[in-house]
Order: structure tokens, then C-alpha cells, then sequence
């Protein structure tokens, strides 16, 4: 195994709906004295992808139900914020002043459905913004603009800072994903180094490539919303893969609803 | 921000009851080319600080209480093996035939309490390895020894492999940690591209650099346990820190025992 590095792709502009991802991380890539490789994986972070795929909603134009009104009073939100939450919920785990813990439409669990009111252009309390409608579609899209730019099929990982149930802070995680081994399933494939098959690795490949990434990208301004990451070749694929949804605990299997 | 990279530390030895994991370390990152920085980050997997602390225990010699009989059957597995993970636990979260989720003596939540049994020498049932009696003293005493062979103060973090609540696979985690910033807390700290007051970021820095570092040691063999990491010097601090547990959420704010 090599080393594995992951480049941060500073200097992107401030995108609005309708403009092209790739083309701009084409464009970082060459300023940072870099050349893209097939083998190569692209982290983009969800909050540009959004932009771009204009997700951004003004919180007044949501008109929330009796639902929100009780969960708002519940957890002391803002009843069109809570609209927005179940709007983009399968369901709500749990409902408490300190968070609101949802599965989100595409199964991902996350705080607050994954809608973010910061870096936002329109104040405090204004605007809001959304998921990537299918996270996955957009990571395949992304990739095949690439594609057609470069000739080359780098994979692609779209990244969403998460908490975690039992630890503090968040880490990177991937929400789309294409061209990447999601989970490297190595149950029962290898032995250890005396002679027994190996019990049960599973190696979050696509979550942990995220988590670098985003530790590169920083987590404080808007001018770092992209990374290359180098040296994870080995579960760069040249199919698209079934993407980041693969990932995720099947609800029959969830101990903690 | 530049790159951040991590590179595996090849050729380490099979480590025994005792031996010296920071001489070993330094060789290894001799051999690998690389010359130690004070701002680096060494990864050490969590097995060979077990191994070096003489974590091995041989499940023949447990005795299981009648608490562990019963969660045995539950659970179907090894009465030992429940009596052990019951040993190194506070409290069991999940008791199922599909995981037994416990919380560590030392806070962290995963399955197993963390005790392996691969790569362990002595065969496919007898033997399994705790985890250290204390990881943040561990990583501690690791960074002692670096600083007396050196002269240089690098950070020190024991990583463990761990699966998560709702996502499919594990990812590394640090379990202890010296000399590194666990979490970096920018709540209230900075203001986003609008002027605004960032709203709840707190980034998981020495998760995320588990992350990293684990993937590049990979996980199919013992061969290549450490790691060096690299462009994260921002983060890494002349003292010790609090240390890998000060990451944890507190029980009061678990919304998922």
C-alpha cells in the first residue's frame, strides 16, 4: 500500500444554480500544478453540489403543518424548519431540544435531515439548504462531465460532515459516490497472518476517503469545497458502482431507531 | 491548508508482551525513507499497543457468571467470550446474535467491547486480545518514549477499527490519543463567507486522522500497523491534550442506549 494524499482544491468560485461542477474542479486542479489520473478520486463537498443543483430554499416560503407546529414546540425550532425536515424524511429517531436525528430520504442518518442554514447567501434566518435530491445521481453526473471534459474516469465522492451517536464533532462521510468501492467486504476473502479466515472486516472505503478529505478541506469557509485525494487506486473502479446508498445499514438490521 | 498524506509503516516486527513499540516505530519510518517531524501524527493500530501491553488472554482461563451464561444463549455465542466482553464493559447497549454493542470501561461504544480474536496467536478459539488497559496512557507513554529516542514531540494516536450505528463497514477511530487536538470546537469561533456566526461546527480531527491512517495500513494483514500522517500539524499541540475519551459524548447526552 502506498501513501495517500489528499490534495485541497483552493480557489472555486461561489456557485449559484446551474453551474458546472466539473469543469471548475477541472480547473482548481490545474491551478494547484496538479494532473488529474483515472485512478484518482474527486471529493466534492455536498454544500456546492446543492448550490449548483439550486436545493436552496427560502425558509418563508415553507408553509409547515400541525406535525411541525408540535415537533417545533418539542425541540424549540422554527415550525418551517421542521416542515423541511420531515419533508425530507423517511422518518424522525429522535426529536429533542439539543438535536433532531433523521433518516433522511436516501436512508442516510443524520442531524437535522442535512439541511445547513450557513454559508447560505441571504441572512441569518432566511435560507436554508437541501440535500442533493439523489446524491448518487449527482455524484454519476459529476463524473460523467469529467468524462466528457478530460477523457479520464476518476472516481467521485460527494462529502457531508455527520455526527455520530456516541462521539463528539463530525467527520467527513459519503453521501454520493461513484466509481469507488463503497465498502470493501473482505469477510471470509483472506486469512490473518496465522492461517485463520479473517471474522468480519468490512472497510468503509468511500466514508473514511470522505473523512480525509475533509479534514483537508477544512470546515470554515466556503473556499475549500473540494479535494483530490491520491493513492486509493485500488478500489477506484472503471463502473460507476451502486453508490453511497450501499453503504447504509438496512432498516431490518437497525438496533438503534 | 496543504495535502495532508499518510504513509504506512512497512515491516514492523510481530509484537510481544513488552516490547518497545516507539523503537520500533522510529526504525520503520527510517526504513520507509522519511525523516520525523515535530508536527507529524503517529498512528499506531490498536493490536500491537494490546500486544506490546500483554492484552492476550486465553479464553479457557475465564470463568463465566451466570449473567454472561444467559447472554451466551442470547446471543449464541462463547459463555468466555460474553464473561470477557461483560469484564471490559460499563454497560451492554445491544445484546443480539448479530452484534453485542457494549460501552467500553473507558466510554467508547462498539461491538465486542473490543476484544478481537484474528491475528492473535493460538489458534481459531483460544485466544483474544483486549483492548489497552487505558489507550489515552498508552498513547501517552508512546509519545514519552518517541520524545527520549528523538528529541521530537510528534502526536501519538491509537486507532481502532469500528462500525457505526446506521452504515455498513468500520472505519478507524481513535481510541487514544496524546498531543493531538481530539475535536477542534469552531462553534461560535468564526463567521461563514457571509458574516454570519458559524452555527455547530466541531471537527473530529483525531477520527478523522484514524480514518486516514487506517486506511492506509489496510486491514487484511498484521504487516503494516502504524502510520505516519503528515499536513495536520495545525492541530497538533505541545501538550498531551485530554486525550481520545474527552471525544466522547456524555452519557447524559446519549439519545441511543
Amino acid at each position: 500500500m502506498t501513501a495517500i494524499r489528499a490534495i485541497p482544491l483552493h480557489g472555486m468560485p461561489l456557485f449559484e444554480t446551474g453551474m458546472a461542477l466539473a469543469r471548475e474542479i477541472c480547473a482548481a486542479i490545474d491551478r494547484a500544478g496538479e494532473v488529474l489520473g483515472g485512478d484518482d478520486v474527486i471529493v466534492v463537498a455536498q454544500k456546492i453540489v446543492s448550490k449548483a443543483e439550486g436545493r436552496t430554499i427560502d425558509l418563508s416560503s415553507v408553509t409547515p403543518g400541525d406535525e411541525a407546529h408540535r415537533i417545533a414546540v418539542e425541540t424549540a425550532r422554527e415550525p418551517q424548519m421542521v416542515q423541511l425536515i420531515l419533508d425530507e424524511s423517511e422518518e424522525l429517531l429522535r426529536t429533542t431540544p439539543a438535536a433532531i436525528i433523521a433518516r433522511h430520504r436516501t436512508g442516510h442518518v443524520l442531524a437535522n435531515a442535512g439541511i445547513d442554514a450557513s454559508n447560505v447567501e441571504g441572512g441569518e434566518s432566511g435560507t436554508v439548504l437541501l440535500w442533493p435530491r439523489d446524491p448518487d445521481a449527482s455524484a454519476r453526473a459529476i463524473r460523467a462531465d469529467i468524462v466528457a471534459l478530460t477523457g479520464l474516469n476518476p472516481a467521485v465522492v460527494i462529502a457531508d460532515s455527520m455526527g455520530r451517536a456516541w462521539r463528539v464533532g463530525t467527520v467527513g462521510t459519503a453521501i454520493g459516490c461513484a466509481g469507488l468501492t463503497v465498502v470493501d467486504d473482505k469477510r471470509g476473502t483472506g486469512v490473518d497472518l496465522f492461517g485463520r479466515t479473517l471474522q468480519a472486516t468490512q472497510i468503509a472505503v468511500a466514508d473514511s476517503v470522505a473523512a480525509l478529505a475533509s479534514l483537508a478541506m477544512g470546515e470554515s469557509d466556503e473556499g475549500t469545497p473540494a479535494a483530490l485525494v491520491r493513492g486509493v487506486g485500488a478500489w477506484v473502479r472503471d463502473d460507476d458502482g451502486p453508490g453511497a446508498a450501499s453503504g447504509l445499514r438496512p432498516i431490518a438490521q437497525d438496533m438503534f431507531r
